[in-house]
């Protein structure tokens, strides 16, 4: 093993499922990759994704208080690229890249057509951290493929190495490790002393 | 695609990357699997992890104020099962399971021997979010294997896809979407107009 105090860039912690986060202000709809989001609560529901203060994005969603995370399959992991590398502020994203776009349920902002799965959030509490802002969003509604789940994801996800790099799952390599199997070896363990 | 406003788990974001996260106080060793995770900030590089208060890690990140984040290879998929589904309240881990640990350099927890890439921190921030707490830390140190990286991972990490079920990354999928990409698109748009 290498240690290094400070690498220059942190990649270490990659692969990352890519977000694609829609957002929307008195009809400005913007879209961006994100790499750096998660789960963070089951009860109630809430997602985070940490958003630069610099980007666009982060503005739409102060104002409108609201987001969509959309999860796209790898074959549209080049869309990816595009909305991570351009700026609302430049071009109108959803012409430009001929997005299309479906209203959603329980909040305003649209979602991606084309993504396998959505979750709507409402801003549920926002803080700084570092030169990012977490924004947290309580999941009001989840669209989804029922041809991409079982109920586990089935299809090719667009999956984020770092440096411009993307790769998707070895779906032939699923397995499960179930309860049973730690009841075993702990019970085995239990025998052995 | 089909709209459900509440459903039992939120698994629609998976994959994601399994983070054994290891926390010490007072000679109290403790190491727990973690699914929702992600960087949240570069300047600092700051790293998140979301912890169920009920947890006994919780409690030792509390007191010990740092920890250490552990990435491991998909032949160890079934330790990431058997850290997650036990409690160091009720077994001591490290023996159980026959855990090689690590002196760390910046920090006294130690770290997982067979990881590929591991984060050092010191605790940032916590807050609440819901019935999880958001685990800031500032990476102070990484360790990596250098024949894992070349620079981005090239080596099969641990995946998860929720409800006990694992899988890893298609290596063979790499592919790089460039700046030059997302210009040469642009420019042939603008022709286009």
């Amino acid at each position: 093993m290498l240690f290094v105090e400070k690498p220059k860039t942190y990649n270490f912690h990659f692969p990352s499922n890519i977000a694609i986060i829609c957002a929307e202000y008195e009809n400005q709809i913007n879209l961006m990759t994100a790499a750096w989001h998660t789960q963070v609560s089951q009860k109630p529901p809430l997602y985070m994704v940490s958003i630069s203060s610099q980007r666009y994005t982060h503005e739409l969603i102060v104002y409108s208080r609201e987001f969509s995370i959309n999860f796209i399959s790898y074959d549209l992991s080049q869309l990816a690229a595009f909305l991570g590398r351009t700026s609302g502020r430049d071009i109108e994203k959803v012409s430009v890249f001929d997005i299309a776009l479906e209203q959603s349920v329980n909040i305003r902002t649209p979602f991606l057509k084309k993504a396998y799965a959505v979750y709507e959030c409402k801003l549920y509490d926002y803080r700084r951290a570092g030169d990012h802002t977490l924004f947290i969003g309580q999941i009001v509604g989840v669209h989804y493929d029922e041809n991409s789940f079982d109920p586990n994801l089935k299809t090719s996800p667009t999956l984020y190495l770092g440096s411009d790099k993307y790769a998707t799952l070895d779906t032939s390599s699923v397995k499960i490790h179930s309860e049973k199997q730690v009841k075993d070896y702990l019970s085995k363990w239990v025998q052995d002393i």
